[in-house]
């Protein structure tokens, strides 16, 4: 029987450490693979190695996602951007991150005397409410407003609802015209001429339903971006802190675990994923066990591991 | 018997690969270390993390010289910079460079909202002629103009002549004046009294040659530098090609083995370290076989390594 093949849709985690790099953690970066089309969310310092050491083809990466403009999120991006060109790119590129991001690629650029073979294009973004970023085909990019020292926005991402697929065989049995295959695939039930009502379970394979992903880093507890988040299958929120820090987190515009685990409950997101630790902890897990006193389904960030979205 | 405590001088390679990082080779640094005094020259990306993983305590650098604005050789600087910042660095720092690194480090502090508790003194250099940079009581530091794409200055070393130590019992017993002991400590003879003439093999301890290193990258073939770096103990020279790829060297602005190893010859250096190799070989020892066939003293960087002077 003809079964809907399911997307690849996980997230791979090229650093997940905090603003200084340990030899545990690199600074932030994730990859996005969503059926082999793939998006960068952040570029701390290695990311360029962390891409080698995973075998990422990164010539594949059309479309890069910076936070924010604090080092360890984007300090790797000067650093891409120049080995793609020495690789012979030829395709066009499109950052997404705070307008000044420009001035800072551009700089470089100009004193390292590089003169692309291919285009880059920028989307400044504001951070003031969620937007409408990248769409295509598959899926949509939205803006997360969060609450850092400098302007900060997460991002969603959201497959698209896939159409129904119409079994050959039922096309022929039941005559279908090409307007009742249109509603079908739409997923709308039809009613034949001779008043048979034709259900979309009995004439299509139903579609996977689509998933979402939520990247929010870095930012203090923000109660404002549950409402963009509701329901996310997968929601990565940095957990800077344990509450045992809870003054320092709330200094530094970061979070908690728990607080994160509370954002994820209100949100009543399916699953958590943990990340963004500071250098001051020896191992991980403390993060996962204060998260789940609040929220069941946590997980918790490693480099080189991958997350089924 | 009383000797003189050879200074410790060796370099510490952080990383000698060129423009494009591979699973091998991280991008162009490395430590200077002159008795616990510790100089870094370039600083490509991810040389944190590579400090960290050798163990040095990188707030002990104060001294940081950029050779010239490729990707490879500063896009580690900020991120360095940052961290020093984020551990809690007071102590000024100073960078050497091109004239525009201070407006590349600028920029990123300005849009990261960074307000450093630490001091940076930009030291901006021509690439005309030699000119010293740096001096202390034990060491100086030149300049060494090379032929690149964009301007690019490697440097020169040079560990100070040390006082002779004059021995205590040598003082008692030729009843030596303080005028008479400085003109020993200079290393010269001196005639006492009665007309004995004290040489200062009988009456103090010699100290140990000065040594010397030049860092050369990254640079075309280029024989102005042989006057700069002559007799130097130990050179580092870039070989980015094999002599197979002469063309592409000459094109590029960089060096084959076999034309470091010409320069090491003409320059009568006692020593040679290749490094700074292009992606596209696989292994290393190609560097060091077609050097040996010019220069008999060749050994070849690799991250991790030390070199004594």
């Amino acid at each position: 029987m003809f079964l809907f093949h399911r997307m690849t849709f996980d997230i791979l985690i090229l650093g997940c450490g905090a603003a200084t790099p340990t030899s545990r953690h690199n600074p932030s970066a994730q990859l996005v693979n969503l059926h082999d089309k793939l998006f960068l969310i952040d570029c701390g310092e290695g990311t360029q190695m962390q891409l080698r050491k995973c075998k990422v083809r990164f010539q594949k990466i059309d479309h890069i996602f910076i936070s924010h403009l604090h080092g360890d999120h984007y300090l790797g991006l000067m650093g891409l951007v120049s080995s793609m060109h020495l690789l012979g790119r030829q395709s066009d590129l499109h950052l997404y991150g705070p307008p000044p991001l420009r001035e800072l690629v551009e700089i470089n650029l100009k004193y390292s005397e590089s003169y692309l073979d291919f285009t880059i294009h920028y989307h400044p973004l504001q951070n003031k409410e969620s937007e409408l970023i990248f769409e295509d085909k598959t899926l949509t990019v939205h803006t997360i407003p969060l609450k850092h020292r400098v302007p900060c926005t997460g991002f969603l991402f959201r497959e698209k609802q896939r159409a129904f697929k119409v079994i050959k065989e039922k096309i022929h049995s039941y005559k279908l015209t090409p307007s009742q295959i249109l509603l079908l695939k739409k997923g709308e039930d039809v009613v034949l001429d001779n008043g048979y009502e034709l259900r979309t379970t009995e004439a299509c394979i139903t579609p996977p339903v689509p998933k979402s992903y939520a990247y929010c880093s870095d930012t203090a507890y923000y109660e404002k971006l549950i409402e963009v988040i509701r329901g996310v299958d997968l929601l990565y929120h940095e957990a800077t802190f344990l509450e045992s820090e809870k003054e320092r987190a709330k200094f530094t515009f970061h979070s908690t675990a728990k607080q994160a685990a509370s954002i994820a409950k209100q949100a009543e997101v399916k699953n958590l994923l943990l990340g963004h630790y500071s250098s001051r902890y020896k191992d991980d897990l403390g993060f996962a066990e204060e998260a789940r006193e609040v929220f069941e389904n946590v997980q918790i960030a490693d480099e080189g591991e991958r997350f089924e979205v």
